[in-house]
């Protein structure tokens, strides 16, 4: 049976990053940069008021006080049409541009204006040069890299590439990802069960976890276990990007689902990873011609193990195919608060409550009745990992976590 | 002036949670549920199999060894025809309900079937009680409390709320938050600025961080600084469940924002906040008769200024409209990397780098031309808080943060 690291491997390897995209920044968020931006202007574009007050040269009032005489009043916006000679200054606005001369701003509290004779007085600490403004290109020089390709876009780049010119940009974004639950037991949500039967609970939960994802789900209802009804669901589901299917992966008669698969010309990549839960996980792709692959995961129909399994592995997908350069989980090291005994021939993900206090990450794995026990989950935000084996993790040690 | 805790509980009594509305699951994610929801079922509904394989007396094969007659196969979503007598078995695959008596499963690949006789031949370890089988309402009972009013829907409270029959839920969600950008300096991000001029890259900045907050961004574009324009964008922005205004509110003349505001009929609540960046942060309410209020926030127009006041107060308003029990931001502690000193005369907000390893929190403020530099939050993760005056913070010393 195929390792973890395996099937992370076997995952990167088959995924390939979905073609840039041209899309406005209004639509960027979350997506990720395909090619570096760079700026097209300095910034700031010329020297810069931080404060409303009177625009100096600094050798005018070395000590902080002074009377000079006032030039103009320069607006955000508006260009200075007067160099100071000494003794000069101009009334400036946050954001405006300082008049050629002046190194310095004075902010306008420390100033009295008098009216009549067209001057103001300085009454403040000794003033530098440089003092409440920014220099021409101090924060970013024109032609530098604002934000390099493969950056996952949060506002503040987003912010960035506005202020540098690039408000169209090059992305990998928004798979689809359709959904497409099994099994003759399942009856929507809206539905009471009767005998034998339970609540298709995988469908939203799956479509909650893509559009956490940042992606967009494709929700296709339940699958009867009818080859007929399989089948046409399933070229439903292989229109979008991903297709994810929700039980029919594991051993038993009614199955259908990877024979259906093939029969559909998907070729399975892998079947069965080494891990609980999730252990009969399915991958495969289905290459098309003139049009990009579709990547399918089967995922086990237990609802914990559909999460952990979307959680390690169909998000990696999606992160490689947005083209993040490290689209693998990010551990999270935190300390037990409690001994835990592992049991179990596989390496165990267990629903866990990740805390932060004085500069410590702690962990408190969860009571759990197992891979169909979605209430464990809620009350955690990630999962621990413990290795294969029995074995007596004390309190205090250090494990990974992941966090959901 | 305001103290930043005084702002906070200044907005928290001011803003009211939403009404709660009634939506599907499938438009549930990161909404805040309003009442307590209960399980209508027991989880499981049924004794039910959590493997394929035979379901049998425990009694019949204790030391896991033994020959058993089948009477039928159950799949998942039928229901058991025949109860189990002594020696008894039935087939039964993964989530099917055990038939009477039964009190095990052995899972599928311990047992060689021998189609002619109807009997199965079971080589496996001590079967006890329980094993590979969940009993009817382990994980729930019906009637408990699934997921309580105040929570914060993720994937798996969503999934936990299908599952126990509750496909329409009441939740406070949404809220739409318009974005009007002020200055006649400021130009369109796809237009190259003039002498004088700069990009508007506030407002997709705000959008994207109002798209992160999961509420619904209503972009509203530059709003000259001319009282007619700005009173019409006003108008415009105040039909919205909140109006975000970048900048227009320090001390300089050509600041009309909170004279048009009180001449909408908005009632300033507060103007200030000791805290760099962000000082000139403006707070304000409009009550309307026969609809729920209008929260204005104005910005102050320096990106980092913006993005900071955005996710200290405005992030706090939202998650009180949306009922969050706890809306004020959560710190991680985490530990300096490195000595810092701070300065001046103001609690200050700087861009810093939180990492996580063994267990710790680390965090790395990074070097940053004041709040007109958007790059040095380029490199951060979140903001590090450093109390007022001038202190050496010494390496190790955990501080807090706020993750962004």
């Amino acid at each position: 049976m195929l390792s973890v690291p395996e099937a992370f491997a076997q995952i990167l390897r088959t995924v390939q990053p979905a073609t840039p995209r041209s899309c406005s920044l209004f639509e960027a968020t979350h997506g990720v940069l395909a090619e570096d931006a760079v700026s097209d202007v300095n910034i700031p574009p010329f020297d810069k008021a931080l404060m409303d007050g009177f625009a100096v040269r600094s050798s005018d009032v070395p000590d902080g006080t002074g009377t000079l005489q006032i030039q103009e009043v320069i607006y955000a916006g508006s260009v200075p049409t007067r160099s100071l000679e000494a003794g000069q200054t101009s009334q400036i606005m946050t954001g405006a541009p300082l008049p050629e001369g002046a190194d310095a701003v004075v902010q306008i509290e420390h100033c009295q204006i008098n009216e009549a004779e067209q001057t103001v007085q300085i009454k403040t600490t000794p003033v530098a040069p440089g003092k409440n403004m920014l220099y021409r290109a101090s924060v970013l020089e024109q032609g530098a890299t604002v934000v390099k390709a493969g950056t996952f876009l949060r506002a503040q780049e987003i912010g960035a590439l506005a202020e540098t010119g690039s408000p169209q940009i090059s992305v990998r974004r928004t798979p689809s990802v359709a959904i497409l639950a099994t099994g003759d037991e399942l009856v929507p949500p809206e539905q009471k069960p009767e005998a034998g039967q339970i609540r298709n609970s995988n469908e939203v939960m799956l479509h909650s976890q893509i559009l956490q994802a940042d992606a967009r789900p494709v929700p296709l209802g339940i699958a009867r276990d009818v080859r007929s009804h399989l089948r046409e669901k399933i070229q439903e589901g292989l229109k979008s990007d991903f297709l994810l299917l929700s039980g029919g992966v594991s051993a038993g008669e009614l199955d259908l689902v990877p024979s259906e698969l093939a029969a559909a010309g998907v070729k399975q990549v892998f079947h069965k990873v080494n891990l609980k839960p999730g252990k009969p996980l399915w991958f495969g792709i289905l290459e098309q011609e003139g049009r990009a692959p579709c990547y399918i995961f089967g995922l086990p129909g237990n609802p914990v193990s559909s999460m952990v399994c979307f959680e390690l592995f169909v998000r990696s997908a999606l992160r490689q195919y947005l083209g993040f350069p490290d689209p693998m989980p990010q551990p999270v090291s935190a300390r037990l608060t409690a001994d835990f005994q592992s049991r179990g021939d596989r390496p165990t993900y267990q629903p866990a409550r990740i805390d932060w206090s004085e500069g410590e990450a702690t962990v408190t794995p969860l009571q759990s009745m197992g891979s169909a026990d979605l209430h464990a989950t809620v009350a955690a935000n990630g999962i621990a990992l413990f290795a294969t084996g029995n074995q007596l993790y004390q309190s205090g040690l250090p494990i990974d976590t992941f966090l959901w």
